[in-house]
């Protein structure tokens, strides 16, 4: 049977002939799907289906794909009745099949690919391409026109369906939520997303969770708790639940009628609650959005059974029922039985296309869900209004002599383009609780932390229902919503605990790679870059201990491809400003910088840090004392604790031996060190030698594992004289000064290295080497006893 | 004012003098709390507090941790009243002060810590050691009796309480949730783990959501929406919730009652759920166990006020809340009282010992939390009786002649350990619905999918109320289980597709830290190994595309300490079965195993893979041409697809040059290529040369990033001649040799490059290298064409 929600107030609102006409079209979606896993020939099935007209390896997902189509269909009906401004998140887009089948049918796909074209012939290329050498991914990918969500790893579509919502005030984001994808962390955590929208400046997300009942080969949990549960769980997730069910074996006409009467009512209460909020007569209440429960089986429409098994409404369903059709006649038989029970001739005319009658029943133009450019959003994308950073600059009195907290002067940019942009609503940082920690409390002199949960009276923490900081504390819906609203053209900043950002490795991971593909589909238009700021980072873990040391998102993040990551490790304030303002102008990249909060040495006056961060990695002049000549010592740095370990390690040097030629070689965009054919930041190796030498010692300090800095430079001439210093996985909760000589990169051990690798200074060095051991033990003892760094070493300051 | 649960049947279940004694208890733990985090010297307050007993650097979480000892002492009272078997798990383990003052009260800690006795001195130096350098750290940690739990990164307390439940009837463990844990992913799914909860067989999770309001500066979302609706969230997470609230400014003694009689209330929940369980009175019914919602605010106890502004029941509660002490004398008045508060001296006597009345209040011997032995899991671990490995072989006719699914092999030996012990209920598997997919179905023959949600007369996948498979569609749940399975003290093992294993990067990171931590634990008994089967691998995603190729853990895993983790490649299925056997029965390290699940050459004999693994690494001599001498060339190899691949290089090198001396290394154990300083597994430069020879070309073609290999090896006298292939980031859905051709790995490939790099060879090779270059072009258009590999080049095997 199919029950209808109770909430419904019409329980027919399709005419009959409204009715057999969503039917045909589902059925036409169906068809073109079951065409596609199976059919590299025969595409109108003229002739019975033989062994040649079936692909000899059959890949995809059938199982999610006829609900895909029917929400589809539906929702096609409500925005051409409404006129809606609508996109369509799938969140198993595993059933690429549906969504190919749907944006083919409604004509996107073939405005876009002229090739496939809406006839026999195009019908032909469709199913051939799919899940084929040389075609289309199995999954909706971003070749997808009207995708902004690839769907092959579960547990994103809600968070990306609500950042697609944020400030785009018109919008309905329709965002299904496949019962497996539920299981998963982060998406049962993004239900609660709708503590984070305001009905009157954000968009609408109608979230469906479509119940078919099984994953691969399990049944699903939210499937197998009783409906009143279930209930209780939308509601406690804050939503008004409205149910739709087809039971295995109901009529499909019913479910249409369910559907079509459901959807109504929902879309009536989503008008009404955002009319009471737009007209202030839901008093800023955080209203209960409805979500749609719909019931159907697994492989609706599919062969009930294969070989005696129940595969409709089974798991079986999940991919190919059956996948032996060139082995098994009888397998052939059900697939050509199956794709008729769908009628193509009454769906497609004798050329193969749509019959006129099921085509009116899309939208038209940009409302189609394939068109909207919410779904392409490049070409919505504006540049941000971006105030001159360098008026942000500290102007220390010299070289490594002042201190300043860099995020937090990084905080005040922040802030201005905030407000800058206020007008065009089209730039929000997110943090899970850290935008204060990270020290860009400054942005909430520009704007408030989004929050439409409950108050008290006593807050005082900037919660805001117009706020466009975002904190939540999950760093899967940071980065998920952050996602969403970048791919429909907006702008954003994500700054995070730099060990804590390895919680979204794997979404990091689907971001690069829908860039990496994005590169090569001209019709997509470039989108801002997602910005990360790794901060709270290893060497400044105050409060905390090891759990929270970690550096190697960076290592994560050099493994995807070349053109779509940036890494920065800006060493002071200045650069930290240029590199930001840099990061923010940029398109389709990953950026990941990485700089610490706390209060630190200051080196470069602003007309130096823009002059190094063009540059990316350079001599600096002023700590060298090789002059013009060749250097007996290389010092290399990355990020901020090892530049200043490295430049205290100088002065030790320095004041020993004030012949020594010592070159101070600071890197600020990490992909420098790698060779130009390999990154398109690359030094040249003729560059490379210039500041690194052909033959002389190089001792580097690097932020994170050194290993990454071997890896960066193993072709480099001089790779086999290069020692590289950094986090070699030794920490706890002690002071600065104690985690840098755990990891052996404090200022004495690099003196000791520099050391023991200029030849001849061994020799010269005397006594000194042992004292510069004496002077690592002393410093522990210190901190042993007192708690705290030796103020002669926290206080250090560039002496020339 | 302080609410009581409505469901609680007695409102006062504590005499008065049972009151004070637990209010007593509680004000002793908050005092030591306080004092870890603010003093290095005076802990009984004998003397006014002076800047000199006050810590320089002021560290630590204050703000959950009067809540969690006020959980903690009414857990000892229940414990003692009902001889409880209990752990405890501080989800807000950044409250690391109050279970240490717990751990310390209770006896514990001194017995496991000699040097910190009960009394003063020892006193003072539990408070000078904590967050200070040389002492512990900030979180609860591994060096915390009791704990099997970190709770620096938030997220996991649930899924490890319930991995501590498995298998353990007559366990109890506390699960503290803070309410800023609860907003993250892997939490916001955990709840749904009494889907996979036997009432009869596993123990009791006992929730307690604690509800402070704030996270770092920020209110949570769980405490700021209406009571009804968070209730309607728990009910529909499956669970009877409870309450207990204490505003901000009630009376702690109502709290006290409230707790209590809830906490008794719960209690006889749980033994009437377990009765009618145990009598079969629940007709297999999943129940509904209780939870507790508990109410208190931020920094309870604390400071109402500091600088005018609302400390207590405030996110400023958070760390530490004065942290000017040393510069604002009025911050140091406002410690002293706040110290004074507690009565110290109603609490400890003279010598500085917990008064006796009081020190009775804890459960003693193995009762006591902090002693539990499950959360020391190493001390009940039992070795898993294995079944020989080398029964389970395949005896292929030949070297490379015969096709298996090598895990589907894997799956049977896995099947019978299943079954072997099955008395000792120490064994399970673990998969986010991959177990089938993943080719283990075998040990469907031995247990069932774990299922306690409803079922349907047709289901068939093997539920079952007692099965020892796991499959929820959550890598964080999996690992999280079996991280609390391990640390319990039992065996586990975690088959996973290789792309999605990167969801948990940052588990896996805490996971290798603790191990790494206990190595310098004594108490900490060894516990069984992590151990990953990662299969679905980058190679053969035929079903899926782009967003499930990714080799990159493993780039992850080797950036942990060498000591902990170990990375295992094996070819083939008896390769497979003797890496599986020695992880199964090592201890504290993390096992990666990369294999794939497709159908694939089997090379070596059981005998020839045992010699093989127990290597590690080795020359195939019945591959290589290069009899007893030094080889022209090196063609090594490390996973299943380049192994085979390189094979069928080397048949194209030998038919073409029969007189090339080509040497085959194939590669089982990662990490020998690593130098035996930096692994323990590593080779010495003298074996490495012996295999890679010092001079010669090497062609390596490896599994993942082919990066990581010249990571490993860029100290091998040898690596200028070291040339790897491995994936580079390119994929799609396609055929598995299109897959090697876009990554350059394919055979075809290899023999160029082999070509290009021995001297004199493409003077020799002729036409040769057109010929393979057209080779590629001709599979890629048999692709194009058919769909499917060209059987010439799938049906290849070795043909000497």
């Amino acid at each position: 049977m199919t029950r209808l929600s109770r909430q419904s107030p019409r329980k027919s609102p399709l005419s009959a002939k409204d009715l057999d006409a969503v039917n045909a079209y589902w059925r036409a979606a169906n068809y073109l799907s079951v065409g596609q896993i199976y059919l590299l020939d025969n595409p109108l099935m003229r002739r019975p289906l033989s062994l040649d007209d079936v692909k000899p390896r059959l890949l995809g997902h059938w199982g999610t794909t006829p609900g895909l189509n029917f929400i589809y269909a539906h929702m096609n009906r409500v925005i051409k009745a409404r006129d809606l401004d609508a996109i369509y998140v799938a969140g198993p887009g595993h059933g690429g099949p549906g969504v190919l089948a749907n944006v083919y049918l409604e004509g996107t796909y073939s405005e876009i690919y002229p090739g496939i074209g809406q006839d026999e012939d195009g019908m032909r290329k469709l199913f051939r391409q799919f899940s084929f050498p040389g075609g289309v991914p199995s999954h909706v990918a971003p070749e997808t026109p009207g995708s902004i969500h690839e769907g092959g790893e579960l547990g994103y579509s809600l968070a990306h369906a609500y950042g697609a919502a944020f400030d785009n005030p018109d919008l309905l984001v329709c965002a299904v939520v496949g019962d497996g994808e539920a299981e998963t962390g982060p998406l049962a955590a993004s239900w609660h997303s709708n503590k984070f929208v305001n009905p009157v400046r954000d968009g609408t997300v109608l979230p469906i969770l479509h119940l078919n009942g099984y994953k691969i080969a399990n049944p699903t949990v939210l499937s197998r708790i009783p409906q009143a549960e279930l209930e209780q769980l939308m509601r406690g997730y804050g939503y008004e639940p409205f149910t739709v069910v087809s039971e295995e074996g109901a009529d499909p006409l019913e479910a249409h009628q369910a559907m079509a009467a459901t959807l109504d009512a929902m879309l009536d209460r989503i008008a009404d609650i955002r009319t009471r909020a737009l007209t202030g007569r839901d008093n800023g209440e955080r209203p209960a959005w409805p979500m749609l429960i719909l019931r159907t089986p697994k492989g609706w429409t599919g062969p009930k059974t294969v070989d005696g098994k129940r595969t409709e409404d089974s798991w079986r369903s999940h991919q190919v029922p059956m996948a032996n059709v060139h082995t098994n006649p009888a397998h052939l038989k059900v697939l050509e039985e199956w794709m008729r029970s769908y009628r193509p001739e009454e769906l497609f005319d004798p050329a193969g296309a749509l019959m006129p009658e099921l085509a009116a029943l899309a939208p038209s133009g940009l409302r189609r869900m394939g068109a909207n450019p919410h779904a392409n959003g490049g070409v919505l994308l504006r540049d941000l209004k971006m105030p001159d950073f360098r008026d942000y600059a500290v102007e220390p009195a010299g070289h490594g002599v002042e201190h300043a907290e860099s995020t937090k002067i990084l905080g005040t940019f922040l802030r201005d383009i905030m407000s800058d942009n206020s007008g065009a609503d089209n730039f929000r940082v997110f943090g899970p609780d850290e935008t204060a920690s990270n020290r860009l409390q400054a942005l909430f002199e520009a704007t408030g932390r989004m929050w439409n949960a409950e108050t008290v009276p006593w807050d005082d923490e900037h919660l805001a229902l117009d706020g466009r900081v975002l904190e939540p504390l999950s760093e899967h819906m940071c980065q998920g919503w952050l996602e969403g609203y970048l791919l429909t053209g907006r702008h954003g900043f994500f700054s995070c605990y730099e060990a804590f950002i390895h919680i979204v490795d794997s979404m990091f991971n689907q971001h690069a790679k829908w860039l990496k593909t994005t590169r090569h589909i001209p019709w997509r238009a470039p989108i801002a870059s997602l910005n990360y700021l790794l901060t709270s980072h290893v060497w400044r873990q105050d409060h905390n201990g090891f759990s929270h040391q970690d550096p190697g998102f960076i290592d994560h993040v050099v493994n995807k491809k070349a053109d779509v990551i940036r890494v920065y490790l800006p060493p002071d304030a200045n650069t930290l400003l240029s590199v930001a303002d840099h990061c923010l102008r940029s398109r389709d990249y990953v950026n990941v910088i990485v700089a610490g909060k706390q209060p630190q040495l200051q080196y470069l006056s602003m007309e130096e840090a823009i002059v190094h961060c063009t540059r990316g990695i350079g001599i600096w002049e002023w700590a060298s004392s090789d002059g013009d000549g060749e250097p007996d010592l290389v010092m290399g740095c990355a990020g901020d604790v090892p530049t200043m370990e490295t430049l205290a390690a100088v002065d030790i040097l320095r004041q020993n031996f004030p012949d020594l030629k010592v070159r101070v070689v600071n890197v600020v965009d990490l992909m420098r060190l790698q060779g130009s054919d390999e990154h398109p930041h690359g030094l040249s190796d003729k560059e490379f030698d210039a500041l690194f030498t052909t033959a002389k010692p190089v001792v580097f300090t690097y932020h994170g594992y050194p290993w990454l800095i071997h890896r960066l430079t193993y072709r480099r001439t001089n790779h086999g004289n290069l020692h590289v210093r950094g986090y070699k996985e030794e920490g706890t909760t002690t002071t600065p000064f104690d985690m840098a000589m755990l990891n052996d990169i404090d200022r004495y051990h690099l003196a000791i290295d520099a050391i023991d690798r200029v030849p001849g200074l061994a020799e010269r060095a005397g006594h000194l080497r042992q004292q510069l051991l004496d002077a690592r033990l002393k410093a522990r003892q210190y901190t042993r006893e007192f708690g705290e760094d030796d103020p002669a070493i926290s206080g250090w300051a560039w002496p020339y």
